[in-house]
């Protein structure tokens, strides 16, 4: 092996264009490939910009050419060399109009025949691409998203400091989140039998930044939860927190709506238009029948109950009689892309959100065919087409059942149907904000009022005086922002009145004593001064899934954890040694106990 | 009550300057003070940058006015109001030239009596400071403070962004450190029996990033050391983390010392001079007893180990024959500046550092006035002064134990004789690298070697060689940034090398089996192509803190903990119920047992 002693890169390998034809370069990267040729050695040379064509050639060095010869898979070379045209140009290569005829060739490392391959479309388990994650990230698709997320990182926290917030850091350690989901929990050692827990948001933290008259604040910062995980969690992930005072909420989107078309503008060379649509959460639902609309095609819900609320069809009539609903969907045009069997396959995907059947009617040219027809009147057909305004080569869906069911599974079915038509382009953006949120939920587990959001969210001012008497009526000054059926961020403008956070409280549940046993700090500060404040969060790694065109959250975390929530590669988490446990004072309760 | 309904700022307070003479503005904040005063109601209200004077007139608006009476401290207000040329101009203030004319006046909210006083020489206990952290934070120096330490935050990412650094994440729930500090554990509930540690450093996922080809990384993160708390550390804190392939010292130094340059100049409007003096660990221990020395003065040690080697005095040449050194510190003409009293106090602080005793010397114009004096002959006397330049009106302090003792008692006698006589001056800037430290020390506790920075730093080329033989001269490719007596931060190139890395953990004590069990994926991360690396850290919060000019970490922490390591504010570490507990499968061991 050989040192750099003083040698230094002049260019990153990815980097050589034309207009470096001529130039005396130091590259340094790994062998993606070698191959002999007419005499020649031609080495493909990689680092994170790309990859150069080098060629070594006995009349140039011959000591070169030698050593390369031994050159294998991913070895790490500096080679020294000068740039020429390349005889046979290659137009798929960004480098592809040059190659470096090499001068001299040190190699810095070897390498052992890696277990995965470093190319994009290598299909290795996902588990062991982790197990490998540091030759995995070598991929040039991996660096892409890494580069991407650093980008839109430097994007944000420069556009958000224009803006006048401050980055301020809040602790990792600290108190466990009332009316969370299940916090990580930290063992004291000096306050034995006590726990911190790491922090499911800054949220008590931003707000007291607020109460401190810090006025702007923001945060790319960790947050944790010990969910059980779906796809695109982990329990440990990243935010874009921001808090502002003496705003409403027109503020704070107009502050965010630019920074999201910076962001498309700067990291993709997308423009977005501004302001985006704002959706009721009501209207939402009955259009879209989701809080996270994809707003990139249409097949828009449709509310046939009155049409068919007296018809012969018990299914329809009986879900409308007991407060449901009963809602479809039209597929313009594409009656003829689902057959019989097609059809059986949505109602199938319908049915896994719990609606019990699908009914269908295609309009052909013959008129409706429907298994369901039978039971309607020729009346309740016209008055159905109608309000669907369903022509001639439509397909309509229909769901009866309770609204939340209706709208589950039609909400999913119009993304599932547009999935298979497909028709939803990943580099068209759509974003809007839900708005008007319900303040309350109940849970049925709890048997109580929860909040949707969280306890600090502002009630809407028209709404104030149903919130004893009708609490789930009531609306919240909440918003979320959604791109093309995800959520990427929600805020509200928040309580900042001491009596009307405990009201709050109360209709959540708390006796005064358990309120102030949880949040008593919060309610302590807001006697002193607190301004109106309100802010958003958005999902960091979400965000940047989406805009770098991946699937999967785990593309765009370095080191991220499997659905059972450990790290393929360090082996984390682990066992500890006993010595540790007792400074701790714990202990692991036998499991066969 | 009132809301802002559609009100907007248009100013901060403490922004307002005599260009703003005759604008109509809206300002938003808390009100500081309240006078009345000939007929008129004169308020101080503040925010993030400051404070502006209104004043409230009948003629202007009786209900402004009206509304102004019954203001209180730390009452959240709107004003909207015309800017004028003060009457009274205040020169102290930066809004001195200017007072609003309130028309309008909103109370947004109100406040009790604060506990603590927002002003900055307010003299309470840490403690309550803490527990009102949202109040202690609205005084202008800490607002100050947090401002810095944004803008210091995003000039170091700007710059190494421009520099070609990634900002990667890395996770917080990973593998204990071996060889580290006391690890965080966070007990897993999905692998129940098993704990994640949380990082002390980035420090092997940041070398498998430059394994990985991201070439050149950098993080500020959050790091944790379950360690007992001093003065200047808390258990969680934040570090600047940069790693870079394919480079030397020289380039890693290079890099830095412009980022340095560009913070002092961008955040402090200070020009520091680049290349910073390296200093070879030795060389700073013998001349100024420390590895972070403090170069803003003189004081340096001097080694008079020969010139006494053979005298009277008992107590120098006792340590000189068992292997120690006489030393001795020159106080330049400052004789009289400390009584025999003065120098007692000395000895005192010198015996806080394992000193047995304080030789000193006095050079009168009647010639050396010391205790010692009778011991020496006047041949050693001359050769004493003569080596340490002693002249009229000097002073000398000597300390004669093993090299330890008598480097960190004149080590830190040095520091205090110079904060005693009052010369440092916080507004000078001396940076320094200390270069070429020792690779190993010896482990009393665990007797056997430990690595001085950690296992994967490389040690020097040319003292490869010792590795096996004689650990403890190998110097290590390591270095340190040192400020005015504080370690800034440091790092080291690391090994590369599968089988150098290998022959470091023999060294350490490690079985091939330990080394594996530890390091194993790093281990093997070596096989597949390692390019050269090395990196540097910086302590975050200590650099702020002496840009800030505070003497105190917490100062530019927002939520710090104290020295047992809780927060005053949250309560943290709090009891977990006992259904958590029983999820994650441990349990607190009875404290009375």
């Amino acid at each position: 092996m050989e040192t750099l002693n003083g040698l230094k890169r002049t260019h990153y390998c990815g980097d050589l264009r034309e207009a470096n034809i001529g130039a005396e370069v130091v590259l340094m990267g790994w062998v993606q490939r070698k191959r002999n040729l007419g005499g020649l050695i031609f080495a493909d040379v990689r680092d994170r910009q790309g990859i150069a064509q080098i060629v070594f050639d006995t009349e140039v060095s011959k000591e070169a050419f030698e050593k390369a010869e031994k050159l294998g898979s991913e070895y790490v070379v500096a080679v020294t060399g000068k740039v020429f045209e390349r005889q046979s140009k290659n137009p798929n290569m960004p480098t592809g109009d040059i190659e470096v005829f090499a001068q001299e060739l040190r190699i810095l490392n070897e390498a052992a025949t890696p277990p995965i391959y470093i190319k994009d479309d290598d299909d290795v388990s996902e588990n062991l691409r982790l197990k490998y994650r540091y030759l995995d990230l070598r991929k040039a698709s991996m660096q892409k998203n890494f580069i991407l997320r650093h980008k839109v990182g430097s994007i944000v926290r420069n556009y958000l400091s224009e803006n006048g917030f401050l980055e301020i850091e809040t602790p990792m350690l600290t108190k466990p989140t009332p009316e969370g989901a299940r916090d990580y929990l930290v063992p004291s050692r000096v306050n034995q039998g006590k726990f911190y827990a790491l922090p499911q948001s800054p949220q008590l933290f931003k707000q007291l930044l607020m109460v401190a008259g810090m006025d702007r604040y923001f945060q790319i910062v960790k947050c944790f939860r010990d969910e059980d995980l779906r796809a695109d969690r982990q329990p440990e992930f990243t935010q874009i927190d921001c808090e502002m005072s003496f705003v409403e909420i027109d503020d704070i989107i107009g502050i965010m709506e630019e920074m999201m078309k910076k962001i498309f503008k700067d990291a993709l060379n997308v423009e977005i238009q501004t302001p985006f649509v704002r959706i009721p959460y009501k209207m939402a639902m009955e259009k879209y029948g989701s809080d996270k609309p994809d707003l990139r095609f249409g097949f828009e819900l449709v509310d046939i109950s009155e049409e068919v609320k007296d018809c012969d069809f018990k299914v329809f009539t009986g879900a409308v009689q007991s407060g449901g609903s009963v809602r479809g969907i039209n597929i313009k045009a594409n009656a003829d892309s689902f057959t019989r069997k097609g059809i059986t396959k949505l109602e199938d995907f319908a049915k896994t959100y719990g609606a019990k059947g699908l009914a269908w009617m295609k309009y052909t040219t013959e008129g409706i065919t429907s298994p369901i027809s039978k039971f309607l009147s020729e009346e309740t057909l016209n008055a159905i087409t109608e309000k669907m305004d369903a022509k001639e080569g439509d397909l309509l869906l229909f769901v009866a059942d309770n609204n939340k069911v209706v709208f589950d599974s039609l909400g999913h079915l119009r993304v599932e149907v547009a999935k298979q038509l497909e028709i939803l382009d990943k580099n068209e953006y759509k974003l809007a904000w839900v708005t008007e949120f319900p303040l309350f939920e109940y849970d049925e587990e709890e048997d109580r009022y929860v909040a949707v959001h969280h306890p600090f969210t502002a009630p809407m001012d028209e709404d104030l005086e149903m919130l004893e008497t009708d609490p789930v009526s009531v609306r919240a000054k909440a918003y979320d922002i959604v791109l093309n059926g995800f959520e990427l961020g929600g805020g509200s403008l928040r309580i900042y009145n001491e009596e009307l956070q405990k009201k709050m409280f109360k209709s959540l549940g708390f006796s005064e004593e358990e309120a102030y046993e949880k949040f008593g700090f919060l309610l302590d500060a807001f006697k002193y001064g607190t301004p109106p404040h309100g802010g958003i969060a958005f999902g960091f790694d979400r965000l940047i899934m989406l805009l770098a065109g991946e699937d999967n959250i785990r593309q765009v975390i370095a080191f991220p954890k499997t659905q059972n929530a450990t790290c393929p590669l360090t082996e984390a988490p682990s066992f500890a040694e006993e010595k540790q446990l007792e400074e701790l004072g714990i202990k692991v309760v036998d499991e066969e106990k």
